[in-house]
């Protein structure tokens, strides 16, 4: 039986024009050839991320970006904003290089809200925050752009933040946020395999990394920026998820950003309502509710587990159970990607069934 | 018109079957079928190291592992062989972390000698080197065997070693060498597209990195440990690469690990052959030649360029013109990986033409 479609929120189903491109046959990554491919998807990346910065794919999970952030701007001491899975590794990862790190840790499925971190801030102890703009495990949006207001009030802290599950759902304007780093893992919204993650750099940080030393090699922003000159990367890349992400921007472009941007909304929407319909509520409140994914709060006391196998078993389509700490309590439906609102419905009619089927 | 096949030495040509096996269906990186995906592959790369140690795919280049190596294992001083322009690197990555380093440079194209090793390491001063077991630029291979003996000697002093366009080309014996870390990038002798490292660690290694903090997280050997006993990745894996390397283990281990070794050779010999009746000299001594590669020296101050431009235009192959500061001064033809006798003869024959068509 083929693999079941996925629709738990990352790795997210790929396409199979994503998949083409990918198996592009090799070239020397120190040739013309790759040169042109790198330049090829720097235009589609400054648009998505609204800026007129280079975005950088760097090879590896996210999690080696957020890594490099750290290693590049924390000098003082890094404010980590927890409020999810991923976002609660982040205080550890700092810790574990050698950084000084304070948590601002909210209950899973609140947002981080600008006057925590104001207040956090205003002691002066930090020179960086971190944030997940949408945090994927509860999928519960922080509110960006309020957040990055405190960025004119603090302009020698770093704001670092990670979109990998919001990037290409909604506008997040780089250079009019005004934050330091913006990344994003690219098995997520972008629907590419797993293996490879963008990011952009301020002026402010790269002039505050110039200072620091030990910022290692790998994740090094300088690095980075005197390559990007020549249109290459400071290491061998992953050539195959450039080519992927040429197709997936070229994807981006042909629909369109704002067309993108609705039809991530209308997607969400529909399951949405499918909750209110089955009597379930949303996890966090529907003001921080992100778009790329739903999180629902399972207050009918389900059985989860049931629910997930009967779909893949008899739909072959896959959704999450919930993660860590709240597997169980919730159920989480990814609509980022390449779904369109047919899929969704043709998804909610298969969980309708389901419900029925285990006797929910 | 088709992309050029690839004679350069990294990334080599990946064949139809690992990019059919690359471009398999997602699935969740935290799901039973990964797991299982995870614990295929670990025999036949176990297999192809010699060990009952884990082996561990990285996410990233072969620098994120060296780097690693680095972070984990130096609390003294690194002592980076440096032979070429891969190994050159080192020293600049270890300092980049905020470790003492020393240099043991010699001339490209020459081996790290076990002697020279001893004398540095006699002076108590290190507590980890670092050496490139087949240097790639220079097609140079040192004496591993003979070097790995002096861990008895200086059983405290960690051995990193990168075997990068030699692992599969010839028998490499992690657990019997003695040495603490061995790591290669998939994209040379593996045949693979660039973006995965696979990497073993000894006892001792993971004892000393248990002491060592500052290790990071992305690379942080005890995490892969501890992933690993789920037979999972500290962070999201490309889950193409663990496919690729489970359809190329499958390869390596039905030709047979000595008849690859074999058949490498072979390869390899045809090369020399070729070079010698065309008068041209291997760059390093033929008995540090490696296998992989051939590295040829223009002792008959042929235009390169015109060769390797030749090639590309009529044949439709691409060889390489010689790496940084040795560009021109030398070309190098990669046989590793998928080569056939039959594909480097042919090779061979393009050569012939190309050097009459260039009047050389």
């Amino acid at each position: 039986m083929a693999k079941p479609k996925l629709y738990i929120p990352g790795p997210i189903q790929v396409s199979e024009k994503t998949f083409k491109a990918f198996s592009q046959p090799m070239m020397g990554h120190r040739s013309k050839d790759f040169q042109e491919l790198y330049a090829r998807v720097q235009p589609g990346l400054q648009k998505l991320f609204y800026t007129r910065q280079p975005v950088f794919m760097a090879t590896g999970s996210a999690w080696s970006v957020m890594e490099a952030s750290i290693r590049n701007l924390v000098s003082k001491k890094v404010l980590t904003c927890m409020n999810g899975a991923f976002s609660d590794k982040w205080y550890g990862v700092a810790t574990a290089n050698g950084k000084q790190a304070e948590k601002l840790q909210v209950e899973w499925g609140k947002p981080i809200l600008a006057e925590q971190i104001d207040a956090k801030l205003a002691t002066g102890e930090f020179d960086a925050v971190t944030l997940i703009h949408s945090e994927t495990s509860t999928g519960t949006l922080s509110p960006l752009e309020e957040i990055a207001k405190l960025k004119k009030k603090y302009p020698d802290v770093m704001f670092i933040v990670d979109v990998v599950s919001s990037l290409s759902t909604r506008k997040i304007a780089f250079d009019e946020l005004g934050v330091d780093v913006m990344l994003a893992g690219l098995q997520k919204a972008m629907a590419l395999p797993p293996g490879a993650a963008v990011f952009a750099v301020s002026e402010a940080a790269f002039k505050k990394a110039e200072q620091l030393k030990d910022r290692g090699y790998y994740g090094d922003f300088i690095e980075y920026r005197a390559n990007h000159e020549k249109n290459m990367t400071p290491t061998t890349p992953s050539i195959s998820h450039f080519y992927a992400l040429e197709s997936k921007l070229e994807d981006i472009l042909t629909e369109g950003l704002d067309a993108r941007f609705a039809r991530h909304l209308e997607n969400v929407m529909i399951v949405r309502e499918w909750a209110k319909k089955n009597g379930f509520e949303l996890f966090p409140e529907l003001q921080y509710a992100t778009v790329g994914l739903t999180c629902i709060k399972n207050n009918r006391n389900i059985d989860v587990a049931a629910l997930t196998s009967w779909l893949k078993k008899n739909k072959n389509v896959q959704i999450d159970g919930g993660y860590g700490k709240i597997k169980g309590q919730t159920f989480r439906i990814s609509s980022m990607g390449d779904e369109t609102t047919a899929n969704i419905y043709e998804l909610m009619g298969y969980m309708d069934e389901a419900l029925k089927a285990i006797g929910a």
